[in-house]
């Protein structure tokens, strides 16, 4: 892998799996070192390119879609973009792969009894409410990943050791310089 | 202004003035000195980003936020970005250039009959007849900057000329190093 091209994180799990967090702790680690980084972050993107785009399957892949593009255009250029979007099926995620070809997909796996549990916006308990419709993990599907790169299982260690794994891997696949001892 | 931090050249202009021919030009001479470039095409970004849209001046105004976010995004990440948009309306293009910071505002300027005379893809024609609606320059608005950092006559000199003065903005503003004699 070219690390003057960039590549794309994509962070992919459940609502309240950890994405966000994990993404900005690895964004601080990256931009220590030197290199150019971007999150992506799933709410933040939507309001800004996708705010008229509600939940659906349709409009959940056109939202995947538009993230995909934006990164694209800046992993081309050299960032180190972490994503980090429910992004909830595998054959969009799969196709924004595909586009961009510098792609890592790293699977941030929490049971859903303690993303329910964290519940930090409040969402799961709406859902099961039936206030939210179409909510991942309660009544939208969620379609793991296959074949990722990488597989964190966020309620078995911290965030700190989290990010320590997705920073090794952008070591051993050349994005990142080796650490200093 | 700082190369390492990427600029915003925005080039704003009637439909069929030569926005997207300069920026091509342009981008083509950027990227031969060794810069990053990205050329964000107006019709290109909307198909992507803003299907949805349409014409009306809410519509146009989303779309150009749209482009300004990845404009943003991809200028403090060190990229040169040539938008060529016809972004009709001075405050929504006031509003970008101050959420980039680095930002020069180009006007394509070329007269109504000339750009009408060229009809490229042939919606001026379309335009008049009726078929096309709000159409900037026959049936919507076009608000010309008041104080660009170029005004480029594109029917008086030909697109090497232009894409020359613009090469040379770029350089007085330390984007480019000073060109090999």
């Amino acid at each position: 892998m070219n690390a003057d091209q960039g590549v794309t994180v994509w962070l992919t799990g459940l609502p309240c799996s950890g994405k966000s967090s994990l993404a900005q702790r690895v964004a601080v680690a990256v931009r220590e070192r030197g290199c150019r980084v971007e999150v992506l972050d799933g709410d933040e993107v939507r309001q800004r390119l996708s705010p008229e785009l509600g939940f659906t399957q349709r409009d959940r892949d056109l939202n995947v879609r538009r993230m995909g593009y934006v990164a694209q255009l800046l992993t081309r250029n050299g960032v180190i973009v972490l994503v980090a979007a429910i992004s909830p099926y595998a054959r969009t995620r799969q196709e924004v792969r595909a586009a961009i070809g510098h792609f890592l997909e790293v699977h941030v796996s929490c049971p859903l009894p303690e993303c329910e549990r964290r519940d930090v916006k409040g969402l799961y308990a709406r859902a099961r409410a039936g206030e939210v419709l179409e909510f991942t993990g309660v009544s939208a599907p969620y379609e793991p990943p296959e074949a990722p790169e990488l597989v964190l299982h966020t309620a078995e260690q911290t965030l700190e050791q989290s990010a320590q794994e997705l920073l090794c891997l952008l070591e051993r696949r050349g994005v990142l310089q080796m650490m200093e001892p």
